[in-house]
């Protein structure tokens, strides 16, 4: 049997993966992200997990085909980062520093969203399918691409940003990046909370999110509860993302778009007031693109990570 | 020395170029493009006008690498279009047909604005760089885009298709696609004469435009003679397209936009335009992207379609 690592890096914890090539997971665990001194203990912390594992299973280094490795950054063609927000790196050659820790085995890197993408396409929501988006639905929006079995890295890593797409040019709020109208400003669980928060200010109309925390968890809670507010603010929701997807499609023409991250957890609930105004705007060609919601949860992240190596 | 053929199919002729693998054009011509009876003749010329090249030549056949074809309608990834509008195809497996016509030499089949995006990354205004978005504004507005030195084709062939970008929801001019607000409806030829033709049945303001026949060159060499109703119109043209390419650079992060097309010939007046609005409107990543003019022009098809071979 031949086997790879997935890696997966995050601000508090390291998802690691065991795999054999074919796609069955045959390990998972967990080491600390330890970010001081400028996180320079991560990559060995990652090497010597690595290594330990393949000890305790007895597994032979001629058998590895290699490690892939997620990061929440930018990460160029050539396995490197410029800077990171939350794991103390400035710049750092990933790939190549990795796979000298691990004594030369192969090691392939990229940004965490573009990898949870390959994830899903590997063994979740977009099996089967060489083209898929994900848009990750969580405190930002996140977007990873694939294109023909390949991720959408870009000039300098920062391919697939789809967060940041302008879907309302007259926004007067800024978004984080300091652009205004970025479908993150709406699309997100903070932008729904937005969406939530404005909506019932602006009127007095009778809703049972009146008193909650307008979470988008309670938006939609609120939704399947059949409130007429929760509706309408689901709907303005839908409309931002779903003609943002039509928009995305002309330019990827996806197969199929995969929704993930916290708001997902709604379930399939959410996907009509997303495909809705995808349809009604979708270009001829994207007619067909098909709306799914991520399968692999916090596991599409090592998933990826392993499937770079078999790319 | 190696070999390639490059073939650039239109509604009218074929261009056809033989390239050295190196970059080099060893010769151009062109053969008619025979629609008739559902165009079957097309591929048996090219095929033929190939094999005469060839011994004319006194070209060794293994020597010659292969040939590439851009073909102007959606080439999915095996080369199969579906349907053309101007050749006179209904489903046809280009690349197969061809690579039996051509007694099993290699072949590969593209779309002729991807193909385009090809030519200008391997020997035009995208030289040296592997991420680049193409932009023709013609009669219709075509795109090309290269991730990483590969054409972006989609799941059904449809990728890259910028001008069909919802740049206005408000429109209520219906594009011929059938949608409304797309990018096509702005920036093409066509779309720039009718942002002139309204701006000027709006008011009264004196311009030298009035009594041209408003066409796109007619508006920018209104421009270059400083016309200020012609500065405002190119203004309004630049926002559209500026701020579309904005939101294209968020999910593609090209290195450079290559601005072809008959609008183009308005030469190096034409990028402020563009340029300004997409900085004003960029994500922070993509505030390097490079616009620049097209320099292979009719060219461009015949290039791109030979590096098909190359990759």
């Amino acid at each position: 049997m031949k086997y790879c690592f997935g890696v997966d890096v995050g601000g508090t914890t390291v998802k690691m993966g065991l795999f054999s090539i074919d796609g069955n997971v045959l390990d998972k665990w967990e080491i600390p992200t330890h970010t001081e001194n400028e996180g320079e203990a991560i990559l060995p912390d990652i090497a010597a997990a690595i290594m330990k594992k393949t000890e305790e299973r007895k597994i032979l280094s001629e058998d590895i085909e290699g490690v892939g490795i997620g990061i929440p950054a930018p990460v160029d063609g050539e396995g490197v980062v410029q800077s990171t927000a939350n794991l103390g790196w400035g710049y750092k050659a990933v790939k190549a520093e990795l796979q000298a820790l691990l004594g030369g085995m192969r090691v392939e890197a990229g940004n965490d969203a573009n990898v949870a993408a390959m994830g899903e396409m590997w063994l979740g929501a977009g099996m089967g399918e060489k083209n898929i988006v994900m848009v990750t639905l969580g405190t930002g929006v996140g977007g990873g691409i694939v294109i023909d079995g390949r991720m959408l890295v870009g000039a300098t890593g920062a391919g697939g940003e789809i967060g940041h797409m302008c879907v309302r040019r007259d926004e007067e709020e800024t978004c984080g990046c300091g652009l205004h109208g970025c479908l993150e400003q709406y699309a997100s669980a903070t932008g729904i909370a937005r969406l939530a928060r404005k909506r019932l200010a602006a009127n007095e109309d009778k809703s049972i999110l009146r008193g909650t925390g307008m979470s988008a968890k309670d938006v939609f809670d609120a939704v399947k509860a059949g409130d007429s507010v929760a509706i309408q603010i689901a709907e303005e929701f839908g409309v931002y993302l779903g003609e943002a997807m039509a928009n995305l499609a002309v330019i990827v023409n996806p197969a199929v778009i995969v929704i993930g991250g916290g708001v997902s957890k709604a379930g399939e609930v959410l996907l009509p007031y997303v495909e809705k105004p995808f349809r009604g705007k979708a270009f001829f060609a994207n007619k067909d693109t098909r709306f799914v919601l991520a399968k692999l949860g916090n596991d599409a992240g090592i998933c990826g990570a392993a499937r770079l190596i078999l790319s």
